[in-house]
């Protein structure tokens, strides 16, 4: 039987990284593509070098750094001077670390080389915990995404899947715990300095997950 | 009264610089984005500077060629060595000319940079003309794209307009006579050559709207 082959948005952190394993423990032939979009926590692109290595899978980096100065008027502090928040994750000032359209722009480019490589689904690691600061990892956004992106494909038709939407982070920790994911190597933190923070507000979520899963985040933090 | 601001995916063609005098006729205050993407036309990129330039309206060239190896392997005319077909523009190998995910990218894009800029309309030229061949000019890609970038941007409301989507080329053609739009100096061609071919698929789409709209086309063919 010829396994299945989908693209996976992976960007070396908690969720991606779990799904990656998750597909990988049901036979998916993985490539994973990793984007270069000028974001403050470029760190965590070596993080997902280092585990699809090691995992030995296709993994592309796809260079964004053209669109990073038409981004700095946002604001954003992934993608500007402006300083990360050390706040919780569903505070009013974690706003500011929402990069516009970022899942959109990351989602077509993915969708236009499946339907360049012949390949018919494109996965990403959206979680319920995300949905209150970053609109582009709710339901209705997926819904819509995955619209465009089948309509738009309509020759060689590509499907977006994002099985862990309705899933909280605590849920993705557990099941990434059961598949043996090293979590120690994955980056999440948006500062992105050579220790993860512990204070901004990506940390915060993740600590607050492996709390709630009974397990011990074995990230060594600031 | 402030004008309206709006941002204008602008390739330089017939279509996009008619909707540009369209919206400058209309008091909008235009920033126009065009897309270099490694195409074998970027001929068409010239005629975008001199058209925007001579109208002193804002222009960016938005720099993506670190995706055209990625779309190389779908083997489209305008991102590999494929030829560019000489064809009627409905016909089957026109398909050839299809550039995956091309509008979901760019429409994607624009959104972003609008949503960095404050801008809260994004307008593409999208014509019924094109609905045969290439899905991602079709109604209904078009009302799934708006609504993925209205849900992606809930914090800095972006919305996407098309307002020639239900018009035919031929259409577009009379109106742009209506507003004097510089045809001669726009670009169609696909195969990106000194002089436009005549033979290739856009170039033939185009001599038939300007047919069926009792014009001539100004430009000189090879």
């Amino acid at each position: 039987m010829r396994s299945m082959k989908a693209i996976l948005i992976y960007s070396g952190g908690l969720d991606s990284t779990t799904l990656l394993y998750d597909l990988i423990s049901q036979g998916v032939d993985v490539d994973c593509l990793t984007f270069d979009y000028g974001q403050r926590h470029r760190r965590e692109i070596a993080s997902a070098c280092e585990i699809s290595t090691e995992l030995g899978v296709r993994h592309d980096i796809v260079p964004l750094g053209g669109l990073t100065p038409f981004l700095e008027s946002s604001g954003s502090s992934l993608v500007s001077d402006s300083d990360v928040p050390d706040c919780y994750y569903t505070d009013e000032s974690a706003k500011r670390t929402v990069v516009p359209g970022r899942n959109l722009v990351m989602l077509s480019v993915a969708a236009a080389i499946a339907e360049s490589r012949g390949i018919t689904k494109v996965f990403y690691a959206a979680h319920s915990s995300d949905w209150s600061i970053y609109p582009d990892c709710r339901p209705e956004f997926y819904e819509a995404a995955r619209q465009a992106i089948v309509l738009s494909s309509a020759w060689h038709p590509v499907d977006l899947v994002a099985p862990y939407i309705e899933m909280d982070k605590a849920a993705v920790v557990r099941r990434g715990v059961i598949l043996g994911v090293p979590f120690e190597k994955t980056w999440s933190c948006y500062k992105g300095g050579d220790f993860p923070c512990g204070t901004c507000p990506t940390c915060v979520e993740r600590l607050e997950a492996f709390e709630a899963a009974g397990f011990e985040d074995p990230t060594r933090y600031l």
